[in-house]
């Protein structure tokens, strides 16, 4: 199957769900839809960007390992702050999650999100060969 | 040729064109340039996000089919809103374009657009492998 | 190794620098990140979208021939504008800098940047091979 949907939509708490796949492998690359600061249960994790950053790096480093891959298979990031001065402290906390780990490459620029209380989202792609 | 443009420059009513590609091949992946709500004229199709929604998705189809590849074959997708208001509108008429076919990874963020008439723009990544 | 850094973080005059790799190689394509009109010493090119147009496009083309890349191999642009209106004039530029060779693949939003001096931000993905 050429383009092979590995994590469907995600439910939301109030039973409906966005029309995206999670996750979508093709031609060796994993496709992450971008991610939010959710808890399970659908509220965000804070109102601040540390924290929310935290959180979403969270979230997708759950979904890396849920598909058998890790930080270092991330090959590109987009990252979307809704707030330019919350670049320096976002920066803070992406460094420490990639840590040793070569980061990948990004582009990060500032835009509405769909939810007005998320702060940032981030979109990682990855790489698991075929 | 490892980057084969499949699709040149799309002219518009004017007789100019933008400087870009519709559609390019490369590794097995078909990357389609951001699309608005155009009709053939030039104007767009409504002012209102779902007319120009469903026409945004009807021009993208109507790409996919020229080169010989359909909705199932769109491994990510990004949607660019010019007012997050519209997410729920959008959402309802991009789930009835996928209808039973797994929908892409996504993300959807809010921006300007370069046109003042465009609500939403959407860029399709296909997979045709090689 | 699957996911290859090409080029690591770019160092900035005052010492520190952004986690994220300045080019990444992966399934045969090169991901760069999102580059500024910056000079050598850090400061940007010109207050105005033609000179900091051209020297984006200047900076990421000296990456790419780092690579022994050039802009042929470049499938997909992302163009990043915190103003619509620079639109036409950015689109000159960019047609030049393109001249003969096809353009890639192209989405163009309105964005705010990181920097408040910035006026542009361009992503090119290239197709190296394996």
């Amino acid at each position: 199957m050429p383009v092979e949907p590995l994590i469907g939509p995600k439910p939301r708490p109030d039973g409906t769900s966005i029309p995206l796949s999670a996750a979508v492998k093709a031609g060796g690359f994993v496709f992450l839809s971008g991610q939010l600061a959710h808890l399970p249960d659908g509220s965000y994790a804070g109102t601040d960007i540390e924290t929310q950053a935290r959180q979403t790096l969270e979230n997708i480093d759950a979904t890396l390992q849920q598909l058998g891959l890790s930080k270092a298979d991330v090959c590109k990031a987009t990252v979307y702050l809704t707030d330019p001065k919350n670049f320096a402290a976002f920066n803070k906390i992406y460094r420490e999650y990639f840590g040793d780990t070569p980061p990948p490459a990004r582009s990060t620029v500032g835009c509405a999100l769909m939810d007005p209380d998320a702060l940032i989202e981030i979109e990682f792609l990855a790489y698991a060969g075929n």
